[in-house]
């Protein structure tokens, strides 16, 4: 502490601790939404989140808050950590300031109605059930981002910032054209090799209890600490933390292809890992929360895979992968690896290859900047899908179930999130050379099944500041550079070249 | 609607229902940590669940809702649905404005954490682990029981008036006095009967998948929405309706007696119909609940007992039984219907028979009042249990985990609440009297596997009035007369008769 304020400063975290606590209660009611709640429940489950998000709304709006946060900024010094938690508080303040209520409201009630529309027409394959509760998702979405931009800022970029503070359309629209270009030559040279990868190592008959008990494994392994966390099936998988001390993962999974399963657990387990690793010190407060989605998906992506997908991690995971799958007894490290590492365009993004994943992601940010921008409206989706995937990736799904409808994210309003899956990527690739750096032959330390040494070095550089500092910021006191697209591009083509002996 | 106070009423109704939301989200977190939460998480809910208590006391409390009761009372006709919102928002008002909004914040924290030491100290069979923190409980009982019962009221009156609406110690105290006599009779004259009922029918190999396929297919004949509810796994059978629309059940199981999954299932099957049947209309209004426990436990002791351990229920079910249970292919209605009405004092209440059950009541309320009242404290709790138990039921537990640990309900405050079970007992028996008055005979459509016509005849008398009555005036409406001890204890009478072969 800082000053003479240091009762402001304590009433400021007291107020902001029951404000967490409230957004707690409704990750919770999502979470069991998600995996427990009776299809009945709905429209009750809808008013109690509206309740919450309308009381969560008041309490941050109230001047007793903001009377605080004054206090509690006087005389803090710069760099501080009491400086990072009034900064954030600003800026949720800020943020919070420009929404009404009513708004509010509408939006947690809208996100309930649409996530039932979006699963009983995701089930139906017929966008028809979900086009409605979406266009009044998306009108309500173009109005607070109205709101939130302001006269001078624009629309989606106020989208982009709520999940990854400080990023602008702008500064993506470059990026993501060097990724397809780039991605698309290595996809047309894997093509053009004519060379397929066989992946019937990854194929078999995988009942649904080995598969979870593999993948429970797995992320005990890695460090997930399940007395602090438990593993759930669920339509999507996702990771909730309502503190760092209860942490829930989601998987599905394909009978028959053990890949799916697996890495979408080591996926949520990395998630999980992130929010088990921040400080207990600061919970409940501004800077307590996970600094940006781009740095989340970083640690998720790293495991799945950074680790998952290398040599490394299979010449350890091998024997155990046979224990709990003796029909894949004759399946070797050489000839599973490549059917790992595939490049093949697909329809559905969470079942993608890292070698087209950001694709997909491309055509999801050229879809919801048009509709956010009014270019398109709802009932044009579906069609703007197909071809944009056509476009990007040469194919087109037969349906609008692993088409428009594959994902869970505008159910819920999640606009502007997507892109934090690609700046994962490259923020994972960026990490992941540091971390080799420090640690040295990390190859070495995976084939031993020693994954400690990893995640003690992601503790220390990433999970432990939470928020402290802003995501870019992050990543420049870790890496020692600015975020660019050159190691994750350099780790696609060096994979392209040892799966597909393709040289771009 | 009645008069010219329409808006107010209207009004009085939304911020109601804003209260009810919080509830919903503090019973949903209950469950959660009930059924799924990990253990580490337990210290982060708490501070959720008091948040949670602390806005709500704040909105119960606040001057706009006491206002909107004043013009919503304005002229409404004595006797209108209207008068009943009224006198129950009333009641609820007149009891929150006695207690502070920080004891009730200590109270629901307090919960939380005697919650995760009471299974603790459960599990280890260490009553010294719970002892802190119930002492502290019971410290936060006796001044809420003070503060509600005033100067001129007795503090055990005002605790039990929690559960079950009007009712006092002094009108318990004769009640619990016969039924100690009759019951004690008839425990005595069974014991000198020296005849042993053989339970081996109920006993053998019950695998826990099966046991659950079985209880689920059960519940779904008594006519259990499972489209709006749902069954888990819990250390506690219990039942919580979050909405008509969102019941759950839990229950929990012997691997090798499957009466205590089954009957466990029943009954908070009874309690989900009644859950399920509260009217969508009333819902998330004062008078949308339950009107009393006693109501409460009399559906699902009705279900559990009166339907479950007839002689003309298994003869419907026993060919399911046979058909989930193939190791039990040779057991027989006339062999297996003793088994499942024995009379024989045993330690744990939850698995107590029939004729014994009231008397583990009785033990609990005896030694409520002493504690509540101040004559015992927590640390002679131990003894004071086992002497009470040898006292009443002639046995004592070898260890306190059977013992005095082996109910949850002290751990969240819910002292007053045991004596609702004996009350459920005599109620559903006078019911069941009126229901075959009514639909004629029941055994008929049982041995048929007709159960909707019982369970319309309760939906039309008991369910769908939710509060509207006071539970006393609601049996007397359905039964003609007052609540008496004298069907149940001709039920346990002719029981007895027909087990053991005595008169009494």
């Amino acid at each position: 502490m800082t000053g003479s304020n240091g009762a402001g400063y304590e009433r400021f975290l007291e107020l902001w601790s029951e404000v967490n606590d409230l957004s707690r209660a409704s990750a919770v009611l999502s979470w069991d939404q998600e995996t427990q709640m009776p299809e009945k429940g709905s429209e009750a489950r809808g008013r109690v989140q509206s309740t919450l998000a309308g009381v969560r709304h008041a309490k941050l709006t109230a001047t007793e808050l903001s009377d605080a946060l004054a206090s509690a900024a006087e005389g803090v010094e710069e760099g501080s950590v009491e400086a990072a938690q009034v900064r954030e508080a600003r800026r949720e303040l800020d943020r919070i300031s420009k929404i009404p209520e009513s708004l509010a409201r509408d939006l947690a009630l809208a996100a309930t109605r649409a996530h039932e529309s979006w699963r009983r027409a995701r089930a139906a394959s017929d966008f028809s059930l979900f086009q409605p509760d979406l266009e009044h998702m998306v009108g309500l979405k173009r109005e607070e981002a109205r709101l939130l931009a302001g006269p001078d800022g624009r629309p989606f970029d106020a989208l982009l910032d709520q999940f990854e503070p400080g990023v602008t359309e702008a500064e993506l629209e470059p990026l993501f054209t060097e990724l397809r270009g780039r991605l698309s030559s290595i996809v047309r040279a894997v093509t053009e090799s004519g060379k397929a990868v066989d992946e019937s190592p990854a194929r078999g008959d995988f009942p649904m209890e080995a598969q979870r008990a593999f993948g429970h494994r797995v992320a005990r392994e890695m460090g997930f600490d399940f007395e602090a966390g438990r593993l759930d099936l669920a339509p999507h998988p996702f990771c909730s933390g309502f503190a760092p001390t209860d942490v829930r993962i989601t998987w599905r999974y394909l009978a028959d292809d053990f890949r799916s399963a697996l890495f979408g657990i080591m996926h949520e387990a990395g998630h999980g890992l992130y929010e088990q690793g921040l400080p207990l010190e600061w919970d409940g407060t501004p800077i307590g929360p996970a600094t940006s989605l781009g740095i989340h998906e970083s640690q998720s992506r790293l495991w799945e895979n950074l680790v998952g997908r290398s040599q490394a991690f299979w010449s350890w995971c091998l024997p155990l992968f046979h224990e709990y799958f003796p029909g894949s007894r004759d399946v070797t490290v050489d000839r599973l690896w490549p059917a790992l590492n595939t490049v093949k365009p697909s329809l559905i993004r969470v079942e993608a290859d890292q070698g087209t994943y950001d694709l997909h992601i491309a055509v999801r940010f050229e879809v919801e900047r048009a509709l956010i921008g009014g270019e398109v409206e709802v009932r044009d989706l579906p069609e703007l899908w197909d071809v944009t995937y056509e476009e990007l990736l040469g194919i087109r799904s037969p349906d609008v179930a692993d088409g428009v409808l594959q994902d869970i994210h505008w159910s819920f309003g999640g606009f502007g999130y997507f892109p934090t899956y690609t700046l994962g990527n490259l923020i994972n690739a960026q990490l992941f050379v540091a971390a080799k750096d420090a640690l040295g032959d990390l190859d070495a330390m995976f084939a031993r099944g020693e994954f400690r040494p990893l995640l003690d070095w992601l503790r220390d550089n990433i999970h432990q500041h939470a928020s402290r500092y802003p995501a870019n910021e992050l990543v420049e006191r870790v890496t020692g550079r600015a975020l660019s697209p050159d190691d994750f591009l350099a780790e696609r083509a060096r994979v392209a070249e040892e799966v597909y002996g393709v040289t771009v």
